[in-house]
Order: C-alpha cells, then sequence, then structure tokens
C-alpha cells in the first residue's frame, strides 16, 4: 500500500517534470519570436525617417502576431493533452520531444515570414509557414496516439467520450492546417485570413 | 464533496501554471534586454580606446535600465493581478496572451531606445518607446476588466473595496503612461523624466 | 523529530531547486538551438529563389535535429541520475556546475556543424562535435561519481543493484561516444550513423 | 487564527515567486553567455583551417568558463541568503532587482572580455570586467542590508551568530571583488588569477 502510493506520488511528479520542461521550452520560444524585429541601425536618422522604418517594419510585426498567437494556443493545447496523463512512457516522450522540437523551431519560419511577406517570394514564404504548422499538428496528433493507445497512461476519471473528443480535436487541427496550406498554394492572402477565422473557432 | 476538492484544485493548478507560463515570459524578455549591449568587434583597440567605446555606450545602458525595471514593475503588477483570480476563461487568456505578446516584444522599443536616444530621431525614439507603454498599459487595464467583470473568477476573500482599488490603481497606470507619451511629444527628456517621478510613487 | 522532519524537507528544497535550475538551463539551451538558423536576407528574391535557400540550409537541419536529439536525452539522464539524490554537497554542485556549463554550449558545436557539414571541413566539424559529446559524456561520469560515493547523498531505497546499473550506463555512454568519435575519425559519416543506432538503443 | 494560517502561506508563495523569477534570469542570463560563442562563416574552409578558428577562440572559451562559474556562485550566494527570507518588503524587491540587472547584463562584460583578452586593450577589457563584479558584490550587500536590518523579514530560527555570519560573507565578498580590481590595475593577469583563488575558497 505505502509502495503504490510511494509509486503513485513518483508517477505525478514524473509528469510535472515534463510539463514543465516542456512548458519551459514553450516560454523561452514565444519569448524568442520577439529579437528577430529591429530597424537599421542608422544613426544619422532623422525623426521622420524613424517614423518610416517603423512602419515598414510592418511585415515583422504581422509575423510576430500570427507566431505568438499560434505558439500561445498551441501551449494551450499542450496543456489540455497532459491533464489527460498520469504517467509517460518512451513512446510518449518521443512524440513529445518532436513535438518540441517542431515548436522551438517556430522562430525560424517566422523570421522567414516577416522577411518575404512583401515581396517577390511571398506565396513561397506563405506556404512554407502553414506548412510548418501542418507539421506540427501531425506531432501533437502522433503524441495523444503515443498517449491514448496505452490506457494506462491516461488518469483514471477519463471517459471514452472525452477520448473520442479529443482525437477529433486533434484530427480537425490537422484538417484545419492542411486545408490553410492547400488555400495558401492557390491565394496566400486567403490561406493566411483562415488562419484567423480558425483561432476564432478555437476560442469560442 | 470530493469531486468538488478534486475539482478546486484542477482550478488551482490552472492558475499556476499560467502564472508560471506568464512569469517564464517576464523572465526571459527581461533577460533578453541585456544582449542588445555590444562593443564593436575592433581588435586592434587600445585601452583608452575600449574605454571610449564603453563609455559611448551609454544611451544603450540607459535604454537597458528604465525597460528593466519597467518591466520588472509589470512583473510585480501582473503578480498583484493573479492573486485576486482563482480560475481564468478564454477571455482571460486571451488578455493576458496580448500582454504578454507586448511584454515579450519589449526589447525592440528599448532597442530602438537605446539606439536612437543619442541622435536626430531621438524625438521619435522617445514617443514610440513612451507609447508602447500605453500599450502595456491597456492590455493590463483589458485584463483586469476580463478578470473582474466576472466575480466567479476571483477569490472569494477579495471585497469590493479590494475590487475598486485595483480597478483605480489600473487606471492611474494609464492615465500616467499616456502623460508621458503627451509630455514627450512636447518635451522627450521631460517625459522619460516623468517616468522616473512613476517608479517612485509605484514603489513607495 | 520535528528537527529531522524539517531538515528533511529543506533538503528535499534543496534538490528541488538544483533540479529546478539545471532543467532550466537544459531548457534555454535546447531552445537556443534554433536561433542560429536563418535564411538569408534577400529582398529580392522569387518563390523559387527562397525554395532553394530553404533547401540549401539542409546542413542546420540536420545539425539542430542532432543536437536537439542528444540535448534532450541528456536531460532525461540527468533526471534519472538526480532522481536517486536526496541531497548535494559541494562536489555535486561543482560536478552539476561543469555539466551544465558544457550542455549550455551545445548550441556553439552545433552551429559549427551545421556550417562546415557541408565543405571541405567536414571532418573536423563533425570530430568537435563528437569530440564535445565525449566531454559531456564524462561531466556525466563525474557527476554519478560525485553522487554515489558519498552513500549519504543518495536515497534510501536504492540498492546497491541499482547503482551498480547506472555506473555501468554511465560508463556505457561514454565507451559509446568515444567509439563514435574514433570512427568519425576514420570516416565522418559513419560517425554520424552511429550516434543514431546509440540513439534507438537508449530509447528501447 | 485561520487568518494568520493563510496569511502564512501567502507569505511563503510571495517568497516562492520571488526565488523562482530570480532563478529564472540566473537560469537564463547564465545560458545566454554562451550564445556569443561562433566561428567565422567561411564555407571554403578546409579541415586544418577549422581547427585553428577553433583554437583562435581560446580568449572566448576563458571568457565564458570564468563567467559561468561566476554567474554560479552568485546563483548559490543568492539561494543562501533567500533561504534566511520568510517575507520581502519594497527595499528588498528594488534591492533585488538591482542585483538581476546586473546579472541579466553579465553577458556583457563577458562578450567585452572575450573581444578583447587577447589584443591591445586587454589590461582595459579585465579591469572592465572585474569593476563589474564588485557592482554585483555591492548588489549583494545592498540586497542582505535590505533583508537583515527588519528583523521580521527574516525566518525565526535564525540566530544573531548566523546573520553576523552572512554579514561577514557578503563583506568579504566585496572586500575580495575589490581587491582583484585593484590587482587588475596593476597586473591584469594576477587579477584575474586571483579569482581563481576565490573560486576555491567559497567551494572549500
Amino acid at each position: 500500500m505505502e509502495i503504490i502510493k510511494h509509486s503513485g506520488r513518483q508517477d505525478l511528479k514524473e509528469t510535472a517534470r515534463v510539463e514543465a520542461f516542456s512548458d519551459g521550452v514553450f516560454c523561452v520560444a514565444i519569448t524568442l519570436l520577439a529579437i528577430e524585429i529591429g530597424v537599421e541601425v542608422n544613426s544619422n536618422e532623422t525623426n521622420g525617417g524613424l517614423w518610416h522604418s517603423l512602419l515598414t517594419l510592418w511585415p515583422k510585426y504581422l509575423a510576430y502576431f500570427i507566431s505568438f498567437i499560434n505558439v500561445l494556443l498551441a501551449w494551450i493545447g499542450h496543456h489540455s493533452l497532459f491533464k489527460q496523463l498520469r504517467n509517460t512512457d518512451n513512446f510518449v516522450m518521443a512524440a513529445n520531444g518532436l513535438l518540441l522540437m517542431l515548436v522551438a523551431l517556430v522562430p525560424f519560419p517566422t523570421k522567414t515570414l516577416g522577411l518575404y511577406l512583401h515581396g517577390g517570394a511571398f506565396k513561397a514564404a506563405v506556404i512554407f509557414y502553414t506548412a510548418y504548422f501542418v507539421l506540427i499538428s501531425m506531432a501533437f496528433r502522433l503524441l495523444w496516439y503515443a498517449a491514448s493507445h496505452n490506457r494506462s497512461l491516461l488518469i483514471n476519471s477519463i471517459t471514452e467520450k472525452q477520448i473520442k473528443q479529443i482525437t477529433r480535436n486533434e484530427n480537425l487541427g490537422l484538417v484545419f492546417n492542411t486545408v490553410i496550406t492547400l488555400v495558401a498554394l492557390i491565394n496566400p492572402i486567403a490561406g493566411l485570413s483562415l488562419s484567423f477565422v480558425m483561432w476564432i473557432y478555437w476560442m469560442t
């Protein structure tokens, strides 16, 4: 009995530490999104010149805005998913590691989007960006598969209905991001606009 | 009864994780303020030349100093606000997300201020910087609106008087930062100096 | 009795804070791996040109991938090791500090590998990278020596068999990384490929 | 009674959150020390050329090594100091903020030391670096003054003897760092070497 309780506590700690580490990666990644934005050094700049420089950075602001919300929603999704877990195995750890690897790299497609949002390579930049979030959805789907196919990893109080609900949500996320990318292949602005619709869907 | 206790604990964990994530963003953002400061690489530098280079970086030191205190005060304010919450909803999460998005980007106006504090674009740099903190005050005000308009999100022990007190504080922060920006429109040095007065007000 | 319980709690807190700090270093280091990857700024880029630029970054993606997994495995290993500790002394703190110093610097060999993986200095880059992880294995081995040679630092429930098991694991990690480096001296591609084999060994 | 217990718990949480935030700043700052180290991009590099480049980075490795240990020792010192606190006031918060502001900026003197350790501005770089740690010692001394002059902020179990012991330690740290800087004014190498002696003193 004592052993069971002890082992129970160990398990709790186990999940807690994985969650804390994942939170840390989300947190550093989301804050690092900001460091790519910067005005050019030009010490002879006039007031008007600086305002102009700040305004022409709009593609970077937009890229920052979109990525910040995407990573924040991914963090909330990660949180909801881990609330259903009471233990992890190597498969969950590997799937979670893959997800974190993609999340930590979000500053890269963000920078690419910010640099090329206004220029000749606009379409390629948007497709690259939206396709990157298809990969993230796939990693989420894999993580949930790893967690849910082994019933002993889930908390006791979860119902079959709740499991199906989460499976449906993860599938939906993957479908949504794929549709956004397909739309971006035809019309990049329509693809990005669709992201906003998806956010409102998740939030309400 | 068991369910209530369990649900109570879940709620606690919920708020705790949002607070921890927010703390992490504040913490990484405040530390990233420092990475923009650097001397030019000049391997033939003499001792006197290096001292001269280090001294001419004073606008960056000043910008770092101002931003560090501003972010630290924002963190303390965020802390005080969340101490009154026992649960979050989507509106609070969105308002908090908006606030974090602005906090994570503070290194950008800081860098702008440090680059142009001593030059022809001085006025534009100060107005941009002070106006940025008007935005942050607005996000704080929105967060408190989201938290306080739904009484069930607040802790039980909070009194109507305390709620009004915090509302007044958040309004005051917004008014103060707006006044600083308006003063900076006329005289940038006076605007920045007013910030110091505000800090002493908050601290005592 | 009261004192023992109190001291027990203090000890717990002590180890917890060292673990939390170590986790933080692992977490920031693993996220910083990503910030070196970036496309060249070229505002006249065409869609085709951007795709080409993104494809030619493959050595950086590969270096990121390898390092992310290596740091993640190191974090898991650090976790397993600290689960056996109930207290620390100055020797453990120093050995852990040395390990963290090496982990925090992993972005440096990673960047080197990414820059020279495809070029004339390929062999030197791979040897430098693999030799760096021999150093990390040595730091792990030292940390375990520091922890295990003083039985009072370990948790009560650990058995002699478990201690030997961990010692064997740490030795094995050191031998593996040394073999990889020796193979890389002859054939760098074979050396890197061997890393993948090692990952599958650790994971299963 | 309930109120006292509740308030006691709140206080505990208060200190815990300040400690966690401070730990975060230490943790990010210590990891950011590493990002300044990098080889020059030169895609035509030969194996021999890369080894040569890696070797000529020795001043950066040395600067990284020295700063990592200094920040780690500062973290341990911060930890010991906060273990004696059960509550904070505005003065402690301000003194702690000042200390964190200096700690977060350590990558700057570190980079300066790494760039000029081997060159004509060697002396200026070492004096700047060592004088920076005099500032950090002063911030520690101020923090301990803020904490100890108000007995109600300290934990109940602390003795007058322990308070004097910590006061003596903080004074000693300040004296040590001042002596190192004074020695560096005459002979920079002797000044840096003295740091190593101080580390061994702290560790044993």
